[in-house]
């Protein structure tokens, strides 16, 4: 958006540019974000291969504790994550979720009372202090604290009782791409523990787990998302829109937009976008549409017939063309609590090349720092 | 946003257009929302006057019931008015609190386990099919159902076990502006009623709360939001911010924006800007900042701070004036939950004029119905 910068998008800009950089790992703009992206499929192979018992020893856990509901707190990226996992605990365990935000602890001095409860911080540096002292403060109440970090060394790790390590090594962008995902599969795998009783998965999830970095690493080979950037190079702005386990697909993708292009980027959920903010699209917005093969896809078809209406620019992200598609990035037809893993991956791509073609660098935008410490 | 409404800002537009318009009330564009907007000191009041004993009974009854945790249900406007009854329910009464996603019921067709809870609807219709269906889940799975409407003869007041009217009248415009402080202040008397334990509110908080209607009608009378409307007439987007009870002000202002002037508007609270959309901030970016007089206004110097290093053009809402803001909407300092209910006039007011400024017609903004039915 800064005039001064429109030239800039060659990734073999001149060198003194590249020494200027504030992220000394990156070397060209947006190569540090593309390594992290890369990495994924491993990272989930890895989470299958490695984790799996870690991981099983605190669902049984928590399935002996049998909480009565399951309250999240998180920021930025890893609330994202968190927002899924309260799909999952409503949907699969049947529990109620609460997403508490921190100011309620820290701000304003309350003392929930969160007996009886699961609370999980989600944080990629476990570093933030206002999720250490929700942490320390449901502990004391007499909740199971749980917290999920990429650091096993953090504050949050040693705040809560309970710690599960994301494995997904050191994230070289100061956008968050590998360790979303590796969070959700994370917190996938903890909840589908839950559900058995035993923390262990049963056997049909199991195998349709195991096929998750194949199919990730297929669909960064091949969701066409570098060649869709060009397209909205000039875009001033872009509406993301999804329902159920998709919703926080359209967050997480709306931050990367804003974090790495500095581009205006509205995330509804499909019914919620019905409700006023379908007003604001107009052919000149484009709107990235996760339609999944399940049901929260399906409920995203009436949507899909509103934003035709208003004439919009539709990208649909899933495993079929729909009609007024403009285009589509290509994600396989899965379960959908599974699809929230890959269909993120084409969408982390499109932000990181929309950066680099806008002149932007998406290892270190702006004005942010890899762990943000709020209060 | 679209070109071919540049030049119809005038009010007095030809008669042909206004025959054409969506709301056969508003003869002049913004004429019913600042109708409805212009009510809000009368509405308050009439709360006050008629509704305190319908609302006692019903805190009566919630407390005697004793929920272990509070869910709420709501879509787009009535959706803010739950975030802030969301933050009284885990500050002033120590409960979780939880938005629950329809979709989780009438999607994913799952029935979450409610018994020992407070389940409560928030919608001005009461007409939304998705809301009664999870209305009608709770009720079956043991829960307390609450609906707060604007029409007792709605589905949705049928459906709960218990009801409040809200009491707004008939409301002109598609936007939502005197049902929504309506909905606050419901809120907010039941559960204060609720906190004490009989249903009354205590008399200090009582002789605070006869003071909103005049407090009320100074802020509409001196806001200063017209005159500032010109300033932001040109600019392409707006960011929203606050922290805790004012979160919600910040979420409901950026939607008004969006339904009536076509902006995109981002909402963030004052600590997940900083985690990735301070990035996106810039000297072009308007931003409103709701600081009030309690402990979430304080928790925005840091952030106003780091606006500044953005050059970020930031409107203050509050009693002060701040180091680095552009302009100032001038409310009372009160209490944080009483200035949700004053915070949100002048916003509304900023959002009607440069409605109108811009060309648009807010009584009836494109796309939108009154009553958005989903599922």
């Amino acid at each position: 958006m800064n005039e001064s910068q429109v030239g800039e998008a060659d990734a073999t800009a001149p060198a003194d540019r590249q020494h200027s950089a504030a992220a000394p790992e990156s070397r060209l703009d947006g190569q540090g974000m593309a390594a992290d992206i890369a990495e994924q499929p491993d990272i989930l192979a890895g989470l299958l291969d490695n984790a799996r018992d870690d991981i099983a020893a605190v669902a049984a856990r928590v399935a002996e504790y049998r909480p009565r509901f399951v309250v999240f707190t998180a920021r930025g990226t890893s609330d994202h994550a968190a927002l899924y996992a309260a799909y999952l605990t409503e949907i699969r365990l049947g529990l109620t979720a609460s997403l508490a935000s921190p100011s309620v602890v820290t701000v304003y001095d309350s003392r929930p009372d969160w007996s009886d409860s699961l609370v999980i911080a989600v944080s990629q540096s476990g570093g933030s202090p206002d999720l250490a002292q929700v942490i320390a403060g449901a502990r004391a109440s007499g909740a199971l604290t749980l917290a999920v970090t990429n650091n096993p060394e953090s504050r949050l790790a040693e705040e809560a009782e309970l710690h599960l390590d994301i494995r997904a090594g050191h994230e070289r962008a100061v956008a968050a791409t590998k360790t979303y995902t590796a969070e959700l599969l994370t917190l996938l795998l903890l909840i589908e523990g839950i559900r058995t009783g035993t923390g262990q998965i049963d056997s049909a999830e199991s195998a349709a787990l195991d096929k998750l970095p194949e199919l990730a690493r297929d669909v960064l080979d091949g969701s066409g998302a570098a060649e869709l950037a060009g397209r909205y190079r000039f875009a001033d702005r872009f509406v993301t829109t999804g329902r159920g386990y998709a919703y926080p697909t359209a967050r997480e993708t709306a931050l990367k937009l804003m974090e790495t292009s500095y581009l205006p980027s509205l995330a509804f959920s499909g019914a919620d976008l019905l409700h006023g903010p379908l007003a604001m699209t107009d052919p000149r917005v484009p709107v990235l549409a996760v339609v999944g093969s399940g049901p929260g896809g399906h409920a995203m078809w009436n949507v899909l017939t509103q934003l035709g209406r208003q004439r919009a620019d539709v990208v649909v992200v899933g495993a079929a063309d729909l009609p007024g598609q403009t285009a589509r990035l290509r994600t396989p037809a899965v379960d959908e609590r599974l699809a929230a893993v890959l269909d993120i991956l084409p969408l982390q791509q499109l932000a990181l090349h929309l950066a680099t073609e806008r002149g932007e660098n998406p290892d270190a935008p702006r004005g942010l720092k890899k762990v943000t410490e709020t209060t």
